[in-house]
């Protein structure tokens, strides 16, 4: 019978992008609009990359369904400069980091089965979930305690027979929050405990701040079997459009399910590859990286400092990524957004935000919270902060709660 | 409790790709390998298109999920182009593909609904099937009738409640199968009286050789709710590597769900879609098209003359795509195409071809079938072509039957 998948009718429209239509009508009308709802950065791309995008051969043909061996290795090296080894079967190259999370998901569940995630958590795991008919299963995390995990005993309460994994965004999207090696070491051992794996997005691995270390779950000593690393070029590059990732286990059943993924749909994008490889094989990369990172540590501090100016926003400062769960004074965030960017404006102008209810998938949790994706510079930051203050003055009082 | 899916368990890898460790090997040796196992053509891909990918901005950012609106737009004209009208909501960018078959098995199938699929497939749908936990029920067709469609009776004995679309290939691969209008007109007859969808894989769409019209699954009247169409840039300009592909259907609910799958995984490509642009606002992209299909029809012509002076040998003559199923004189074509690459040689040069039985569902079909595509010029195919005589007079006699 002729009808509309129950994996589609559960998948969500992306609540990132969802008042696009809204912010499209209001540029038509000739306002200019701040977009902090979106993780596109505005930095260039590194020159080496698009030099290396030009070189690729006059038949642009399918790379092998892991990468092309340049790639791979390119990625290897880069591993191994943080310190951690992978061998040539431990790592391949994916379409942009989502397919590796796609990958990940289909490699270690079958419809019905459960994945914990913290919450609030990226609306596109979500999407994900739905698409391979897992259940998301949230771990509740407050912004008080700076969306850190919960007690153990909390997540383990969450465990049941259809528990396959849990997932972990480190550093977060949407809350920036960075995970201590005690919290690492807390998931290990329910990992080991409950004979679990454990799914690390790690596409925001070096936007960590204040000298605050970060490990990744490739580094946990006891889990090399347990643990798939999702990770992408998009963010660390600002290469977002270049749909480049890596998924990365030492489990080789795990890296056999996703070759055998890789294989269905042949190849990743083949010139973007010679990008990378050009780009990686530049002694400086890491200069990139960090001229990348400097810049999101200034803005995160801006954003920060003016945060504070705006009265009844309540934020505790994040630790990495470039996003932040701020607590407005208002009763439906979503509302709120939509209202920024139809009905207001301030000189012309107005910002963007993405309501951070659908970070949650535990109902009325996060109503009067957005996320606000820190992807501007520190002076359109400032700009966009006093807009969204004299907005929070301008709200019809009905809608304001502080 | 931590296991690999079943879903993975049952996807398969590639048979396409499987023999090319045997192959690494061989080279090493200093083995010539034609490679006629792949659907990578040698041609190059045309120049605008290479051009355009040079303008992607300094920033290459997410593209929008359904698309560039100048890729969207530029496709939407290649469609009109053939006499096909979309609009802007019925047509959408992929990854690939592969991607369109992803989104388009999703939109329409929970976990254990069952696809129809004319038998020999083209062996990712099974990979696709799996990774979506599909069942793929085959109508078996023969290579004496050209692998053209069974009666109509015996494909609806086929159909069960959890039927929910019949997907087909046209021209196909791996069979080279153009479908003639009687046969689309009885397929739609089915997926009306059976309440289905059509879902037409159509990226071989001007590879037709001999005049043969080619009739779009969109251009069947009567059928737009149930059409859902999976194109690829990847063949028709021999951008294989560019990983663009289109969905197209004027089912709103079919494209509300595409475009959440869509979002999800963000954007496709974002350079390759300035090339896509670039090329198609040339006004004789038609004329890159002709270049590659009259290579094509060459080939075509090249490979079946050499195939009648294989004794043993049968095929009825392709009539699209670039691929044909040949019966050969051996009792198992995959250990004559291992051999083939690993023991066999001819003055240093020897044959790699893909073993059809991986094409098959219904176990024991295809044992002594390959699917040689022809993708390479014709002075290579005759000289593969009588490698493989080699070959055959020198296989060792109890593989034999012919």
């Amino acid at each position: 019978m002729a009808r509309i998948s129950t994996r589609a009718h559960e998948t969500q429209f992306s609540p990132i992008r969802k008042l696009k239509p809204l912010a499209d009508e209001a540029r038509k009308q000739g306002k200019r609009i701040y977009n902090l709802n979106i993780g596109q950065p505005d930095l260039p791309t590194p020159q080496a990359f698009r030099e290396g995008l030009r070189e690729v051969p006059e038949v642009i043909a399918y790379s092998p369904s892991q990468g092309l061996d340049e790639a791979v290795d390119a990625l290897r090296r880069y591993y191994r400069d943080l310190g951690i080894e992978l061998g040539r079967d431990q790592l391949l190259v994916t379409t942009g980091g989502s397919e590796a999370l796609l990958f990940a998901l289909l490699a270690i569940t079958d419809p019905g089965d459960e994945v914990l995630v913290p919450e609030p958590f990226y609306t596109n795991y979500n999407s994900y979930a739905a698409m391979a008919s897992v259940r998301l299963v949230p771990l509740e995390t407050e912004p008080e305690t700076g969306f850190h995990l919960p007690e153990r005993e909390a997540m383990e309460r969450k465990i049941t027979e259809r528990t396959q994994a849990i997932l972990i965004c480190n550093p977060n999207n949407p809350t920036g929050t960075v995970y201590t090696s005690d919290e690492l070491r807390t998931l290990k051992e329910i990992v080991l405990e409950h004979d679990l794996f454990l799914i690390a997005d790690e596409v925001y691995r070096e936007f960590v701040y204040d000298g605050l270390p970060h490990q990744s779950a490739l580094q946990l000593p006891g889990l090399e079997e347990r643990v798939i690393v999702c990770d992408s070029i998009s963010k660390r590059f600002s290469a977002c459009g270049a749909r480049l990732g890596a998924i990365a286990s030492r489990n080789p059943d795990v890296m056999e399910a996703a070759l055998k993924f890789a294989q269905a749909r042949l190849s990743p994008p083949t010139a973007e590859q010679f990008g990378l490889v050009r780009l990686l094989r530049s002694g400086d990369y890491r200069r990139e990286i960090r001229r990348i990172v400097e810049e999101f540590a200034r803005r995160r501090d801006a954003l920060f400092e003016e945060l504070q100016r705006v009265e009844g926003a309540f934020c505790v400062k994040p630790q990495g990524a470039f996003y932040a769960v701020v607590k407005l004074p208002v009763d439906d965030a979503e509302r709120f957004c939509a209202w920024l960017v139809s009905e207001f404006e301030h000189e012309g102008e107005t910002v963007m935000l993405a309501p951070a209810r659908d970070f949650y998938s535990t109902p009325g949790k996060g109503r009067d919270e957005v996320r606000i994706a820190y992807v501007l510079g520190v002076e359109k930051l400032r700009r966009a902060m006093r807009i969204l203050r004299a907005a929070l003055e301008a709200y019809p009082d009905p809608g304001r709660t502080g």
